[in-house]
């Protein structure tokens, strides 16, 4: 029941998230407090270096915050976010993304999210922290 | 003849930066370790809340980053950024950025950048440092 | 008044905070959402590489960041602080910090504080979100 | 033989690390890249709530960080660290403080380590990226 909870919340969200609609990302896995994404970098995602720009990476891992942390049951927004880049992603790259709970209270939560390239190699790690307002997604399902 | 030499940098950068080209990034100012930017909030760039993706604000104070770092005119990559998310953005709001160098070393810098809508209110807060590679941008104008 | 209320606040906060006394830390200027403190690193403050241990600088800016946030008048608790070193810190040198308030709204806030040495370099900079809650610290000052 | 010459890294280190002393930090493993240290809060590491305060967790966690890099065999230091607060801690709890790494290169590494209490709670999660300076510990060693 909560599985399927999660998953409702996330299709909700996803339906009307334009922007990981345009960054192509697709959901992988759903559970509470856990998700796992993946997206592919193309060419109108690439910097001044010849490399996926920062922000693309960070955006992939943004919205496994998002999804990780809403599919508690709570509308929850992005207090505060810290992003380690590790290895140069390219065009072509297909990442993958795990977001895992760190800890949950009635305010806040904290999420640990790994981005990996298709080689495996860990690409950026990032750290997020949600404000837990009290509004329901689905009050009937409380 | 070093505000040339940055403006210089950030022309060429831009010209390949598709993404920051795609989020519609206009510099308003450069100089050497320091950048104001703008960009508006389309409706692609929305998430499941109906306000602009995290992403996108941090992506536009990662460019600035970018932009105010390579323009001390060696090639320099982001190591580690956070971001705090202070007040919702829009569909329609004018984004302003600016970026301000705290510390400037051989290997390392770090910026503070601050995100305004047109209401001048500040939207978000953004910490980064980048590590300074040994290559120059133009090696004959050193 | 509220410069007063202020300071009542963090009088109280000192005479409880231990480590804050143990570090010698001492008040220079204190008004509502902003402070500046002073203190001189010691030899038990010292690492393993004969610097001031990270830990020091970090503990310095969060006592900046608890007053700061709670001369608002009501009691805040952090909940993310983020510090970049840019520079060694060494055994009698002489710190000061100061705390500026960056966003403020019901719920949370977020301050930038950045540390000096006694030749005015900025030595690390800081970015800290706290929880209000909704105790006030004097309410029959509201 | 690694791992030998990480204890040998930490040991040296924590010799001459008053401040880590002064926190009664005990190493219980120490392997490349990886630690775990244990510390009791005593009642001169609180703060102004009656609680521990934040930069005591942080202290312990730099610590781990400083033993876990530099047992890789080079002297490494702190750029860019970031700490959340889930949990208060108190006087009399003792902590335990796990260090693992994400990613090392050349130049940098970064790690994740989290602080539990006696109940196995998790209090607080850091992650801090460190620059890799050329210098060996035992150059003899290498």
């Amino acid at each position: 029941m909560s599985k399927e909870l999660a998953k409702k919340v996330v299709d909700k969200m996803m339906a009307e998230d334009k922007f990981s609609q345009w960054l192509g990302i697709e959901t992988v896995l759903i559970e509470q407090g856990h998700c796992i994404l993946k997206m592919k970098i193309r060419e109108e995602m690439i910097n001044g270096f010849g490399s996926s720009h920062g922000g693309v990476a960070f955006s992939f891992a943004d919205s496994a915050l998002a999804f990780a942390s809403n599919s508690q049951g709570r509308l929850s927004v992005a207090l505060e976010c810290s992003i380690s880049f590790a290895i140069a992603v390219k065009e072509g790259d297909e990442l993958t993304c795990e977001a895992r709970e760190l800890s949950l209270t009635n305010k806040t939560g904290t999420y640990h999210i790994e981005i990996s390239n298709q080689k495996n190699e860990k690409v950026a790690f990032f750290k997020g922290t949600v404000y837990r307002t009290s509004k329901e997604w689905f009050p009937e399902n409380k």
